[in-house]
């Protein structure tokens, strides 16, 4: 690849952008891009924005991109789809709805479609957001649609995790209520004037009390927004910055930042060995003997055994 | 592993339960299981339920069950908890609201955790429901928490996908909408007494109407439900019973059985690759790049590069 790296640094829109579309379309397969990019990551806020569909994201994160435009701070914002595997598409609503910061030079949204692996997703939405650490971009924001496996893979590779909830998810904070726990720093019970939001906010205020956090670990907290209504954002990002410079004191940024580089490495490990073993003989040998009329008589054991032990192809 | 195969094609449930326990707790790197059970597959049903948290998925879920009981038809239901790689829990909501019918010998009810692997999930889902399948369950339904990548991969190991909203679920149609499109075999909007169930329902079939689905083609469903007022239930079991006979007739349920096994297959030697390469020796090198003081100083790419190089590991 043409890395623009001096217009990456420089933040021009069209080498970033050029950059984005590589880690999108491409398989990736050496550090390239990672390694040029290394020596200035850093410097970037990432925070992950996660919850079930119709909470409202969306339309927080525009709340909150319009409050630090107004601090003089630019922001990226990466909405992930996990959907798109299936399509190739990206989250149209989301762009429409973020629409009015598109003419804003210190705003960049962009949709991160992804090209079916696993790992994959996670992994490329933390090289979108190298790219904008890189450019100079203070706050990197990573939108997530829904609560699967893969959306909290991407609010892990953030600083600061979000959960947005409403007013009705009451009835799945029990079910959700362990895997949540484990990876919020922040609930946002966005919507909260309908009904029944003080009901959800003393029920996740019971189960985080119930934690006992340990010592010099950060105690979640819960906040009531309306975005709609542009109530509760000052709250809210009162309660980011608290919570940034919990870990800068900490020494938990630098601890993530390490994390996210031994991740990033052994995900580019593991496409790196899966796709040397994928030669084109190993593959066709798997669709010849799936192709067999009589799929009932195949032992799927022994076409694993026979690729695996096979060392000429 | 002692694979009690009598025990598991008699149904007996100690059999049974041990088997899954088995598929949940081991890497499971060989396919002795799935070769011992694969003359015995291909009979069952296989019913995936997504949608968004709170949409009534268990409810829904356990209509379905009584509706089939009735009939005499044995179901087993495996939920799938795409929190659990944080806690190794599961969803005790849905154990709780399905507890009627722990005491019917003809329902099995299972909450699948996971061990962290992302294709491993799916795989696992799929393994246990090779083991109700070839104990003779008529109807297995995969229930997942979210609609992310993981669930919805669950959803495709799945014979028919039934996709659960909420009148409420409208903002996100429009963006979810081409990934759910492609997955969805059926929509059922639930809690259909809710206020805005019709205009739902309208947008829906306004979508579904635009795609003009090829010759040949399901044509996917939209059906209004109200599992808590128990309404809806037979229209929901009719549009299965309707979608099956289609996937019959066209052969449709052949491919998708031998599509399962190349995942699988697939699936089992890319772990088993990855186990290969991942020796001690390798990942106390990778761990020993990372501990360095000067992680500042390291170039991924090139700690990349060592790791695959060196043959000696």
């Amino acid at each position: 690849m043409d890395i623009d790296l001096n217009g990456i640094l420089n933040s021009k829109r069209l080498a970033i952008s050029r950059a984005l579309s590589f880690v999108e379309n491409t398989d990736n397969l050496d550090m390239e891009l990672t390694d040029a990019l290394f020596k200035h990551l850093g410097r970037a806020y990432r925070i992950g924005v996660t919850g079930p569909p119709g909470a409202g994201k969306s339309s927080l994160v525009d709340r909150i991109i319009t409050y630090w435009r107004d601090q003089g701070k630019r922001i990226a914002v990466i909405s992930v789809d996990p959907t798109s595997p299936f399509t190739g598409g990206a989250i149209l609503g989301d762009r429409v709805r973020m629409g009015r910061h598109y003419a804003d030079k210190g705003v960049f949204i962009r949709s991160m479609a992804t090209r079916g692996s696993h790992g994959g997703l996670a992994l490329r939405a933390q090289d979108a957001a190298d790219i904008f650490d890189a450019a100079g971009y203070d706050i990197i924001v990573y939108e997530t649609v829904g609560v699967g496996q893969v959306e909290l893979d991407v609010a892990k590779a953030a600083d600061t995790t979000l959960v947005v909830l409403v007013p009705e998810s009451g009835d799945d904070i029990q079910a959700m209520k362990a895997g949540l726990m484990e990876i919020a720093d922040l609930f946002v019970i966005n919507k909260a004037d309908r009904q029944g939001a003080n009901q959800a906010f003393a029920q996740i205020q019971s189960m985080l009390e119930m934690r006992h956090p340990e010592k010099g670990l950060w105690p979640p907290q819960v906040i009531k927004t309306s975005a709609l209504q542009d109530e509760g954002i000052t709250d809210l990002t009162t309660a980011l910055i608290e919570h940034r410079q919990f870990l800068d004191e900490h020494g938990i940024i630098r601890q993530n930042f390490r994390d996210r580089i031994q991740f990033k490495i052994q995900s580019h490990i593991d496409e790196n060995v899966l796709h040397s073993f994928w030669t084109q003989g190993r593959a066709r040998q798997l669709d010849q003997a799936m192709a067999t009329e009589k799929v009932r008589n195949i032992l799927p054991g022994k076409i694993v055994a026979a690729l695996l032990n096979d060392e000429t192809k």
